[in-house]
Order: C-alpha cells, then structure tokens, then sequence
C-alpha cells in the first residue's frame, strides 16, 4: 500500500484526498474497514467461482451464481474507477502491479460481453479465473510478508544451487529410469521419467507411475533416500537464516559509554560497563 | 486441572474437600491413581468403540462391546455426578471447556435409548463417537504441553502469514490444473483441483488424482518442487523458536538488587537496574 | 562390546585372553580384521535369506542358497560357541542383549532340521528371518550411535509429548473420516480410517483409501495441511537440540584468572582479561 | 576449473595462451562469454535428447532432431580437440574427470555409426544418453556449491549412521511385512517388501504396494510414526551444521599482532596472543 501511495507523490486536497485515505490507506479506521470489506469480497468472489465449477452446483444455481459474479464485477469496476479518481497519476497506478491486477479482476466478465458466442464462452471462462489472483492483493496488508520474505531472500541464492543439483540428478535419475524401466513400465518418455523422479525426490510419491523391474526399484529406492537427505538441506539453509534472525534482533543497541553490543531489547543498563543505555521504552508506551 | 480449581474458588471443607482433592488434584498418591485408571479407562472405552466398527468383530462380539460400551457410560457418569458434587460451583465445571466434553462423553449413550427406532441407532453412532474427545482430557496431566504450546504460540503469527501464502498458491495452482487438465483428467471441479493442490504442496501425494497431460506435469513438477521448499519455512520457523527457547535456559541468573532475571551468560551488570550481578562463576565449581 | 566386557569381569589368561582379544575387543589389528569379517558375513547372510524369497532365484537357486545358509549358521554357531568359551562367565553372555541375539541367529535353521515337516517348514522360515536382527550387531562397532541416541534422548519426552498429541488428533480424525466418508469409499472401520489419517498426518499418502466426498476432501485438506506443520514441531526439537550440541563444545573451557567462560577450543588467550588458557596443546599433538 | 588448471602446469606461450584462457578461464570476458555459450549448448542438447524420447515429437521431427543431435555432436567434438590442444599436458586433461565426461558425451554418437545395425541403437542410445552427465559440468562454474558441500561434509559422517540405521530399522520392518502380508498382498518377496518399507520410511508412499491386513496396517502406521520422527534427524544435523556456520562470519576479526581470524564478536584480547584486539564499535557507524 505505502509503496503505491509513494510511486504517487502526495495526495490531492478535498474530498479526493479523504476518498484516498480510505481507500489507500489502512490506518485510519474508514480505512480498515474497507480494506476488511475488500478482503470479504474477494474472498466471496472465489468461492462463487469455485462453487460455479462444482457440476452440480453450476446446474442448479447458475442464474445466482451468475448473478454474484455480475454483482463483484460491478462493485470492483467502482472500487477500480474510485482509485482512479482519488489518486494524483491515475496512469500510474493503472500500470502498476496491483492496479494491472485489479483490472484483470474485472475484464474476463466483460469480454464474455463482447464475443458472446457459445463455444467461446468456456474460454473466456478460463480468463475470468484470473480473478483468483486478485487474492494476491491480500498481501499488501499483511506486512508480516516482508518479515517472511527478507528472511528467505538471503537464502535465496543457496537454495537456487541446491534447486540446479537437484535438477541435474532428477534430469539424470529421471533418464536411467527411462532406459532401464521403458515405456511398458509407464515411463513412456524422458520427461515422463524426470516428472516421476520430482516426484519420488520431493517424497511427494503420487504412484501413478512406479518402477515395476527390480533393478528400478533398487535405483528408486536410492533416490527415495537421497530425496530424503536432499529434504534436510534448504530446511537447514532457511531454519539457519531464521534462528540468526531471532537472534539478531538482541543485537543491535550499542552502548553510548563502552560501545558493547547485542543488548536484550529490554535492557536498561550495558552489561559491560554498567552505564544507562539509550532509553528503548521512549519508543513504545510502557504495559 | 489447576485453572479449573481457580475458577471454582476455595474448595469445599469435609468429604467433600478429601473428594475433590482425589479427583481434581494430581499431586497427592490418591488422586495420581484416580487419574491413572481414569486415563486407563479412557483408552478401554476409545478401543470399544474402535473394535465395534470393526465388521467382523461386530458380528461376534457385540453383545460384549454394548455391555462395556454401558459399562464405561456407568463409569463416566458417576465420575460426572462426583465432579458436579464436590466443587462450589458446579455450575461453572458444567459450563467449562472440560466439563462440557465430560457431559458430551456420556451423552450419545442415553440418547440412543430415548430414540430407541433402529434406522436412527446408525446417527446415533455419531454421537457416541464423540466420547473419542474425551480423550483430549489427557492433555490436562501432561505439563509438557505447554512448554510445547508456548514455543508454538510463539510461531503462530508467522504460521498463519505462511499459510495464507499457502492457501493462495494452492488456489491459484488449482485452477491453473482444473484448466490445463480439466473434468476429463479427474479435475472435475477447482475445489477438487484446489484438493489435489493441497495433496501436492504438503508432499503427501495420495494418487487418486494425478496430472495426465504434459503441461499438467509441468505444472505439477514445479508445485513439487514449490512445496517441498515452502516446506523447510514452517520447520525454519519452529525450529528457531525452540532453539531461542533451548538457548534460554543459560539466562536463569537473577540480579540481587531489582530480581530481574534472564540476564547474558557473560553479563556483568544487571540491565534492568545496573547493579553489579552477583558473579558467575562462584555459582560453579572450577574444573 | 564395552559393556559386554565390564559385565563379565577380567578376562582370563591364556590362550583365552587371546581369544578374548579377538572377539570382543575391537582395538587390536586381529580385532579389528574379525568384526570385519563377522560384518561381511552378517551382510551375505542377509542377502542369501532375501535372495531366496524371490521366487525366481529360489527356484534356480535354492541347493545353492541352502548350502549358504547352511554355511553363515556353521560360521554363526562357531563363533556363538567361541564366545561362550573364551568369556568368563559363559552365562552372564549367554543372557546378555547380544547373547540373545546371537542364539537367535542360529536356532531357526537347526529347528527347521527338528521339525522336518514340509507344512511348517514356513513358518520355521520366519523364525529364521529373526537372524536380520543380528544386523543390530553392528551398532556395537560404531561409537556414533552413542553421541545421536545422546542428542534424541534429550527430546525423547518432548517427541513422546507429540506423539501423544499426534495420536488424539490421528483417532478424531479417523473417526470423524469414517462417520463422513463411510465403508462404502473404503473407510471400513475406525483402525482403518486411523491407518489412513496416520497416512495423511505423516504426508506419506499410499492412496490405496481415500477421500471421495466434497466434506472427506476439506476435513484431508485440513489434516494435510495440519501434518505438515505438526512436522516441523519434531524437527524443530531435534534440531534446538543438536544445535545446542553443536555449539557446547566451545563452552566449557574456563580462564583460572577472570573465570570467564565459553572459550573457541583453539583460543590460548581469555577473551576477556587476556590472561593465558590452561593448555589446550597439550591434550591433542600438534598439527 | 582452477584444479584442472593446477593439474596442467603453467599454459603455453601465443595463440595456445589465449585459447586456453577463453575455453579454462572464467575470469576474462571472453571466457565467460564462452562458459555461457557452452552451457546454453549442453541445456540445449540435453532438450533434444528428451525431446526425441517422446514419442509424438519422435514421430514427427525425428529428422530435425538428428540434424540437431549431429550438431551438437561437432559443436562437443571441437571444443574437446579445442581444449585437448591448448593444455601443456592433454593426456593429463583427457584421463581427469571432466575429460573423461566430455569424451562420454561425444562417443554414443559416434559409436552408432561404427554399429549400425538397427537392433543395437537402442543399447547405442542408452550410451548417448550419458551425456546427460555433461550438465555436471555446469557445478564447476558455482562457487557456491563448495560452500553448501563443506556444511554437508561436516555432517556425512553423521548421516551415514543415521542411513545404517535406517537400512536396518528398513531391512528388519520390510521381513516382517513379508511374513506377515505375503506374496498375495503384493509383497512377493524381501526385496520388494524392503522396498515397500523405504517408500514408507521416506514418506513418499507411492502406494502400488500396500498393506492389507489389519496387523500389517498396525506395523506401517508405527513405521509412519517412525520414519516421521526419524525424518527430523537428518535435518536436525544439517540445520545444526548450517546454523554454526552461519553464525560463523561474525567472527571475522582479525588480531594485528598475530593475525588470527575468527574471535567472538564481545572478546577483548586475541585469543591466540593476549594481544589487545582492535575495538569492535570503531568498525561500524554509532546508531
């Protein structure tokens, strides 16, 4: 939310700028009531796509179901324009993430309009799913995420290194199984196999494909314990960013008299040389 | 056990303090035996039902299982009554989370006599199973739990983020697969496709489902791959919490002046008052 | 094989000693050269019992595999009587866990010679499949076994208290799945629909029972999801408790002037008054 | 690379100088420009393989794709004279590990020209696809790998006890079910019921094999349970290992008067010479 409202400059005087604060903003109490709003309608809004590709569902209540869909299309189309209206650069926002996601949210019902055609319908059914991915702009209002995320971004480059081996050993794995078992054992191609060994690796096991001859299930069941192994190393590359994380926050006041480090964040006093630490409890009202 | 006691005020005097100190209190020989052949009689009752579903087991013995099936209703009834009577307050145990589910335990037996016609006997069956949460008292004897529960308590914020990230791939990835491979490949519906997400992501792979078109593997390998990384961040999670946790017990020095504890292993001054801590290695003999 | 030796007092002299020297002890070089061989043989004796429940082998094979296994027990029983003979107190050997087993190796094949009837000759079979145990003989020889069994024991309690959890949460789920789903979708009786909640909560997913209806479908979405974070509670114990291993060893060195602790094994200086560590060279030759 | 490098000696003097610091060195432009080229190369040919195995695309672009095999045959063919000629010593590079992976990768080729019978392609083809291996030439151009293996190889010696172990627990569980299940519930014989029991252990579970009885369902909900906690074992070791090395890089000081490296970021005075370390917080900014 804040970095839309940064890409923007500062908000127009009047009723746009209070339009914008309830919209844009999730601070003021207008505003966390509609982001909550927003929320429940695009949750509802995907159960009544899901529900409408429930068979029996779809015959019984498709008039409703097609009517909810009309009503969440409306109330996004509003919600869409309203941001238009209220923010400084209207083209900005549209050509942003969430702005093009919130215009996918809202297109596929329209163009069912405009090429109304039986036998198309079902594609563009397809393109109304994407309405899905309007639950994305959940995230936005968890800031938990970036918490999450920047813990995993300095793991990201040594689980790219464990993703390539693994890749290189299930491209490998994949093609000894393909040679040994072959295509009357349900590995009908190399990718076939590769997809078996993802499978079989990640521990997943759907057992749509298994290895039947001896000697596949020999090379299986190394894989399976490889797999195993395998399994333990990005949980140990991101448990270890994590565990460094919670530890880090102890770490950062420093002591303005002897400049000793890693205080607890309720310390009032240096542990080293015993001198009044710069007061944390200013910063947050005291329980 | 011990909030249960607090919400019911001082005991009653007489038998009826030597009653509740038996079936209420855990620290004295008599009411450690109660809760032993309470648990005992638990475990009989939860097998009865268990065995009583089994169909061969059902046609032999079930003039048995009913007469133990009545005879632990008995047994949980009395126990019941003897609850409600030696408390203050029995209103308040009726009413509480324990108290509820000791009423649920006995319950479906009776009732199957006031609705005695056979077609019903079968929901009434349902009932009776409830009695299976009366197991859950087991979690009141075990003071493991929460230790167990507070580094858990600790992660749940983070949990529920990651969840939601969860619920959102698998939502998006289930639709993806209900439109690459459709009703005919066993995705009969996003909420079936959303189900075999989910089987997918949490590596189970049940198999009843499987991708049969090449995009669909494609998809599937990367969900695969998806899930099995997604599935060392919870782990991460929990993992340093109880490593915090584990690394905590070094913490237990106690500053003499103002009684804060949780002091640094090497700290040399209280950080809460900055008085001198009383040193560490006295506290240990030299080796 | 320590404790094997301190149950049984000192060895004799003579040719017993020597003998002794042999087989129990694992520090001279005809020690070391015999538990090797005695490994190679366990191992082959294996591969021959399971060789010969194939059937083709069995049916080209089995004079040939007879002739082993008639081999590995004249080895087995040599070696059993050797024991016997070179030991103090035969009988404290004789009882003792890996006297045990070691009878047990041999006995199978010799009963099956008692009892010659063809009928029973397979059930003899699975006696004889008891001698798989003597593998167990092998922990003896690896000193590592005793530093992991060191870290799991720390969190046994923990993991039990899981377990436990696990345990309830598996016996609702199963019945609940087995009122929802019924025998007619494979949920034959409750241990079933246990076996396959054990399948789901554990994310192994055979898919041999599973979920038919929309209401089975969301209660295995919950339990998967469920399983895959009550796993990261046992990794995460594990895990704080290795890590916890992991560092002590760099804690336990203590300066005899400022009695600071937590000294790197390397370190020859105290990190906190300068002073000169009791020597740490001096324990390990230098490299 | 560097290694290969170290094996050859210094390179030549001229045009032998410059070809060998495009084809071996990574460090110039031209060398990257080169490893990237080869790499995009190898991806692409390992494609091809996969593609001809699929049996519409083999159908279909058959010619195309043995126009392109041939391709990268010559490409390969080049670069492997190429790299034969610019070293001092080519014999010492064609017996390395990469020489013998780079000829590996050209031979099938070749060979299924010197046999031409129809029949013996399909064996020639296996060979070919060796040069799936090529891709391992990929892990010499990632630094990282080294990182991530050192973390590993601290704890392989953990993991191989924890692997015997498992083939134990694997080996003994797998008999059981043998005798207990048999051949008429799939379990035809050890192997196959050992292999049963890896699948079941690593929780892949690919289900073409499971158990039937009610006792053997007993003993695969244990080795569930079992494999579950022995799940958090090796992740537990790796995450310990990945843990300590990721608190590492705080110990980056460096005593001026020794040199040493590696002192904890609270000490004072060089843990090697007693001398005076330069102070931490001069290093950083005062927040």
């Amino acid at each position: 939310m804040s970095n839309v409202k940064s890409a923007l400059g500062k908000p127009l005087a009047g009723w746009r700028t209070q339009l914008y604060a309830i919209i844009f903003e999730a601070d003021t109490r207008a505003g966390r009531r509609f982001d909550q709003a927003l929320i429940a309608i695009i949750l509802s809004s995907v159960t009544v796509v899901m529900l409408d590709s429930v068979r029996d569902i779809n015959v019984r209540y498709h008039q409703g179901l097609i009517l909810a869909e009309w009503l969440f299309t409306f109330l996004f189309t509003v919600e869409y324009l309203a941001r238009l209206l209220c923010v400084r650069y209207p083209f900005r926002y549209a050509v942003s993430f969430y702005g093009v996601i919130d215009l996918l949210a809202l297109l596929p019902t329209y163009l069912a309009l405009l090429v109304p055609e039986v036998g198309v319908l079902i594609d563009v059914r397809i393109l109304r799913l994407l309405r899905v991915f309007r639950v994305f702009k959940l995230t936005a209002y968890v800031s938990e995420y970036q918490a999450l995320g920047l813990a995993l971004r300095a793991s990201v480059r040594k689980i790219m290194v464990l993703l390539a081996a693994v890749l290189m050993i299930v491209l490998v794995m994949g093609t000894l199984m393909y040679v040994v078992e072959g295509p009357e054992n349900g590995f009908t191609s190399i990718p076939t196999a590769v997809y078996w060994a993802i499978t079989t690796m990640t521990t997943v096991g759907f057992g749509d494909i298994t290895a039947k001859t001896d000697l596949g299930r020999l090379i299986a069941s190394v894989m399976m314990l490889l797999g195993w192994g395998t399994l333990a190393v990005p949980t140990g590359i991101v448990t270890a960013e994590m565990s460094y994380a919670r530890h880090a926050p102890a770490t950062t006041r420093t002591c303005q008299e002897c400049l000793a480090e890693g205080h607890m964040p309720d310390a009032h006093f240096c542990r080293h040389c015993g001198a009044c630490l710069p007061d944390y409890a200013h910063e947050r009202p005291q329980v």
